[in-house]
């Protein structure tokens, strides 16, 4: 299963029960948070996301809406007797921040805390299933964006035809990786013997950033974008003033990234209502969603 | 109006849908917070409490339960345009932590943000209508109770008595006082002249603290009293390594310090039901009540 779920969907103001920025991504036995708002251990409680599980966090940039929630699930799993490590992937300054907390409380963790720094476009992660890139965006102040990469997954044993090729058992694990069989001096080409599983599936997060062109080659195909739209058209102004994106300029990145699915959040606390976001996205780039708190959108 | 309104009744770890240490004192047309755990702000948006009005926050100590909601509050006060000057009273490490928190995120605020140290026990505000003052209580870091006190209300003029006695009115304000008033070399006692107003009322926070006698001394005879209850009898131990207390301690405290009312609160995640709490306390102080969120004690 890849999904993910949105904890937080509103920009820095929090107004009409929406929180700020979080995202919880599932990834088969893997859950990965992306930035952490001010009350997102509550919202993980409210919609029942099992936190002993995430082992790695991502912090876009270092506005409060996007990180003055994690002192507060880091001090949490320390008094949960969390013992596994935890990595946090975050502009530099952060640590600094984490640490003078924790010192002033007197408070040391019983499990180990590891700080990556971003910096210049990178490979974050590399697990046996999935990786994490980060790419730079273009907001106030540094901010990254993440893209999470399922891994190719091996090929499935055509049974039937195996047995009929009598290929040794010991060869399936090759067979699986795309390897030709080749009995008594003939090839027995691998598409003879193996089904394609599922193709990889992405998911790009563009965090908080002004509308550019040059974004979508970073998240181009990407099988689900979200982009920011904290205005409509209406408040253009305020968006490029403060480095922000409408709702028609998340919906043009992705139709110019030929994103398969576009989801779109972090709404300002000047719309109470949110039809018109999705209605001025849909005129632009029909596949488009609200990232409504407490939904999850399963990459498929 | 002299009332409290609770806003976090929890202990560090959030569960059971209660929240981390946060209250707003209301002292007529002034609120006070005492206190600003994560989600602090979305808890005033929920009990919809004038945020705009708050001009002073105290802060007891640096365990994250009790500040982290503050970044956030203090953010959202300049989205809001915010020009009055705020107070903050706290241990001194929170301007360091604050200041990192702004500076990263490259904001200024548009509004004075004034720091005031707690060291020693003192007077922190002295308004035309209240006091408040800082005294220390005994947790496992330096932490701060706080008395909020009503001054004495000027006594009230009777009509009648004022005007059988041809009392000039430049005079009434010295009667308000206290004043006797003299008439041709004969005294005429201001009690004849005046009736009394209310007595002030006082209202006392002791924050996070072990069971201490000294406490009951430093609270003595305030009308309401805020005392943690952090575990039952049960967990004895764990109140006395955490410095922490139960709720027959808060209510022997009461007792020892003859206050009228008891509020008890700061709840461990270890119990999902509270009514224990209440038997418990009421079996040493009757006059006590649940911190419970969203509700307003008045001070009468």
């Amino acid at each position: 299963m890849f999904g993910v779920t949105i904890l937080g969907n509103n920009s820095a103001l929090p107004a009409y029960n929406r929180h700020p920025a979080a995202q919880v991504i599932t990834l088969n036995d893997h859950l990965l948070l992306l930035d952490c708002g001010e009350g997102t251990q509550m919202q993980m409680n409210l919609y029942r996301i099992r936190r002993s599980r995430i082992n790695h966090i991502f912090i876009s940039h270092l506005h409060g809406d996007h990180y003055f929630g994690l002192p507060g699930l880091i001090t949490s799993y320390g008094l949960l007797h969390r013992s596994q490590p935890l990595h946090i992937y975050a502009p530099a300054s952060l640590k600094n921040i984490i640490e003078i907390q924790l010192k002033v409380s007197d408070t040391k963790m019983p499990y180990p805390l590891h700080f990556h720094t971003l910096e210049g476009e990178s490979l974050l992660v590399d697990e046996d299933n999935f990786s994490v890139e980060s790419f730079k965006v273009y907001h106030r102040i540094d901010c990254w964006g993440f893209i999470f990469r399922e891994k190719r997954k091996p090929r499935k044993i055509n049974i039937e035809a195996v047995n009929r090729n009598k290929v040794p058992v010991e060869f399936y694990e090759k067979l699986q990786q795309g390897e030709n069989y080749i009995s008594n001096g003939i090839t027995i080409p691998n598409e003879v013997l193996t089904f394609p599983n599922k193709p990889p599936k992405s998911y790009a997060y563009s965090a908080d950033t002004m509308f550019k062109e040059e974004l979508a080659e970073k998240v181009k195909n990407v099988d689900m974008l979200f982009h920011e739209a904290t205005y409509l058209e209406d408040k253009m102004d305020k968006a490029v003033s403060r480095y922000h994106s409408t709702a028609g300029q998340a919906a043009m990145l992705a139709k110019l990234a030929e994103v398969k699915k576009l989801i779109i959040g972090h709404f300002s606390s000047n719309y109470e209502k949110l039809d018109d976001f999705l209605l001025e996205a849909k005129a632009v780039f029909p596949n488009v969603e609200l990232a409504l708190e407490g939904e999850t959108f399963i990459i498929t």
